[in-house]
C-alpha cells in the first residue's frame, strides 16, 4: 500500500499500555529518540503490536508542526 | 515553553516551498530520515525557517499512527 | 502495509485540483457519497493520483467526529 | 449549522464502547462500510450517542489520506 | 446540527486569503484574541465566508494542546 | 519556544480528568467560554496540569473549522 501520508519511520515498540478505548504506544525510532503514538486498543490488537516488535510510525504533513 | 505534544525532534530546514497560504518544509532529522511538514506560509514567515536553518517537528501522539 | 487507521474505504476519484503545496482530490466511493481529501501536491504526484483512476481513503478514528 | 468540513455521511450506530474519557464509537454508512470514531464519552452522552440510533460521520477534508 | 466537536466560539472574520485551494480565515472571537483557520477553498465559498462576516470556530478536543 | 501552530489562549484549568491512557482537561480562556482538551495522561503529568492552575491551549490552524 502506497500512502499519501509523507512521513514514515521505522522502528522498534518499547511500550504498550491499553486503557478500555485508547491505547499508547511508544516506538524507538533510533538515535536516541522514542515516538509516541496514541491509537485505539482495537488497532493494537488488530496489528499485534507488541513490545519488542518492529513497527513504522506514520505521520501526515499537516500533523508536523515546526518550533524555532 | 513546555507542550502537551509528546513528540518534538530536532533538524536542519532542507526545502521550503510557499504557496499562496500553505507552505512545505522538509526537514533532515537525521539518520537519513527527512520529514515532511506542511504549515502556513505566514508561519513559515514569523519563524523565519529558511533552508540550512535548525528546526525541530512537533507532532502530537494522536497524530502519530502505526504501520506494520 | 497494515494500518493502525481504522477506516479505508475504496473509490474512484473525480477530481484532482493542485495548487502550489496543496492539492485537492475528490473521491466517489459509492452510494451517492463524495469524499473530499486535502493533501500535498507531492502526495498527488508520488501515488500517480488522477481523475478516473481507483483509490482509497483512510483516516484515522480520532478524526471522524459525529453530529446529529 | 453550515460546517467548513467537507465530509459528512449518514449512517446508524453499531457499537459504543465508553471508557472513562475516550469512548469509540462504530457506525455503518452502508455499502459493507462500517466507519470507527473515536470521540470524548462527554460528546457521546451530549449527543445521545446509542446502538441503533441514526448519526452523521464528519470529516474534515486535511484529515482524508489517500492510498493506492 | 448537534456535533461532537466540543468547542464552538463565536466571531467576527477579519481576514479571508484565498490560494488555489487552500485558504487562511482568521477570526476575531473577542477578548483581543484572533484565531487562524486553514480551511479549503470550497469550505470558504460554501459558507460565504467574508471579512465582517459572523463565523464560528469550532475544534476538536483531540486536537487542542497544552502548553506551560 | 516559537511553534508554528497559530493560535494560543492563555486560561484557567477548570477540570482534569483522568482515564487510564487519555485525559480531558477544560480550560477556562475566559468571556464564559470553556475549552476541552483531550491530551495523554502522560503531558497532564509532565506539565502539572490541575484544577486552578494556569495553562495555555495551542491549536494548529489546520485543526480550526468553520461554521455558519
Amino acid at each position: 500500500m502506497k500512502l499519501s501520508a509523507r512521513n514514515r519511520i521505522k522502528g522498534k515498540v518499547v511500550e504498550v499500555k491499553k486503557g478500555a478505548v485508547a491505547a499508547q504506544v511508544r516506538v524507538d525510532i533510533g538515535g536516541g529518540t522514542v515516538v509516541t503514538s496514541m491509537v485505539t486498543v482495537d488497532a493494537v490488537e488488530d496489528l499485534g503490536v507488541r513490545e519488542g516488535g518492529e513497527v513504522s510510525v506514520v505521520i501526515k504533513s499537516t500533523d508536523v508542526m515546526l518550533a524555532e
